[in-house]
């Protein structure tokens, strides 16, 4: 029997709306299930898991409805900073972009970085002429900003930018419901595996913050031998963990299967004072989507088989 | 018999010179001697092991040997970005800046950065913004960059800044002898854990580039229950090995030794295309100092005894 090309995506973790405490909204399913249609389109075309991912966040990159792309988060200064990462499983390369303004696709960005070779991680301005100089498509920042999160970030500060140099909180993860940092891990026909995430953030945080989402072994991770990880929650608290690698190590050198992996991995970003969770999949393709938040916006699916997504603690719904 | 206070530093690791195959050169060891005492006197006062790799660290900066702070490499576009991590391995706290100027002592600013707890890593202006807000010295970007620095540049570019964009070559490590990256890791009396790294990247780098100096996990990582870690060399591959906190991993799960896991993990540097070393002190003091280049700046001392600094792969020499 041949092996599954599997394909899990999130949306963000965090905590459960009042009035929505175990499902997703209409608008985020639809958004999940066109994100997996994206990503398994190119898995049943026989392409690399690396474009699969890549497609799929790309995707929810342009969906408001997540915290990437156009609808990220806002710093405590008003302003859009994009952090993205991809990783290959076959090549054990990654790539990531950190702090980009304008860049529509920070994940495109991300893999045109790990296919030039030169560097791992590119920041700031001069990830944003690297991505220019690439030919990837650029928007203004007013396209990045909703409305929403405009009034996410007048409910964090207490005080009016302007008022205050740099304003005090440190952010707020996204609000109850809300959309989150996006992701997805994918296994392809061929047996490899990819991950990417892609974050605006954390509404509030100060100017220049570099969250987990970006960085090799916090937010992602994949090694065909193991597995594929993208994370999502406390970045700091990830970081500190160094998640992504964690649940890699767990599996490789402590001889744990995955979900074992990553549950305790989890343990440790608890310990570090954060939540959150991640997707990932085996190098046999198991997906598994443990968080220790309220919800994990969420969905997986295999090519030919039916697609599920979800949001709460219980069984996912079946969408297709 | 009370488990001794060890403070161990590195200055890079590269091909060695012509003239010089096994040897530090006169400065290089007196600079070594000079850090080495500045971290021993806060060990030796009963300091903390995070103010001991601080102390050096920033002593390391100020020197004009290595490739950080004043003295750092520049980028292709001729510019200085400053690189920087702690650890603090009893709190399992880390602080990094990524891409800053002007920052006099960047792993001042990453320690700021830990001890103010919001976020783990600040890149770019927020980095700088930040540290300003916090009352960090600054110097005039003119400060840091030094004839040799300049050279170093010209001799990387195939075209004159100007004449392209972004100039093609993606860096180079330190030239043979020149001294590179630095860092710290110590033990203080209470048995603490402590590791440092600061940097001024790869000559004629992408600017925006930001290697595994201040990444977790990558160049630099304390856990009082198993090591600390900074890590030096080509910082794409040490990104793509997860190199320290894969150092911490083979001893936490996989059961080796300090020796070995830190060989192990500068394997997977190597399968990953790049070459470099590493300091790391166990939990009971003990440093292991390997490196897979032709030599490593470094230097280790106890309180109480002799020191010893060295570069190529022989016995260190006593300097005090």
């Amino acid at each position: 029997m041949r092996p599954p090309a599997v394909l899990a995506i999130h949306g963000g973790a965090g905590p459960a709306p009042a009035d929505r405490p175990s499902g997703l909204s209409a608008r985020q399913s639809a958004a999940l299930g066109e994100a997996l249609n994206a990503g398994l389109a190119v898995l049943a075309a026989g392409g690399p898991a690396l474009e699969a991912v890549v497609a799929a966040v790309s995707l929810m990159e342009d969906a408001e409805e997540w915290n990437a792309g156009r609808g990220s988060a806002l710093t405590a200064a008003g302003t859009v900073e994009m952090d993205a990462a991809v990783a290959d499983g076959r090549r054990r390369l990654i790539g990531a972009v950190a702090c980009v303004t304008g860049v529509r696709h920070p994940v495109a960005a991300a893999r045109a970085v790990l296919e030039d070779g030169r560097h791992v991680v590119l920041a700031g301005p001069g990830a944003e002429a690297f991505a220019r100089a690439g030919g990837l498509p650029f928007e203004p920042e007013d396209w990045f900003v909703i409305d929403r999160r405009r009034r996410d970030l007048a409910r964090c500060l207490p005080v009016a930018p302007g008022e205050s140099g740099v304003a005090e909180p440190a952010g707020v993860p996204d609000g109850p419901g809300g959309g989150g940092t996006v992701g997805a891990v994918a296994r392809d026909a061929t047996g490899h595996l990819a991950a990417a995430t892609s974050t605006g953030g954390r509404t509030g945080q100060l100017p220049g913050r570099i969250g987990d989402s970006p960085i090799p072994g916090a937010g992602t991770w994949a090694d065909d031998g193991t597995c594929a990880v993208s994370a999502t929650g406390v970045g700091e608290a990830f970081l500190r963990a160094a998640f992504a690698h964690e649940v890699d190590a767990r599996v490789r050198l402590g001889g744990a299967d995955l979900a074992t992996a990553c549950r305790e991995a989890l343990a440790a970003v608890t310990a570090a004072g954060g939540d959150g969770g991640c997707i990932a999949l085996s190098g046999q393709g198991r997906p598994v989507l443990p968080f220790t938040t309220a919800l994990m916006h969420r969905g997986w699916a295999e090519v030919g088989g039916p697609s599920w997504v979800g949001a709460g603690p219980g069984a996912m719904e079946r969408i297709g």
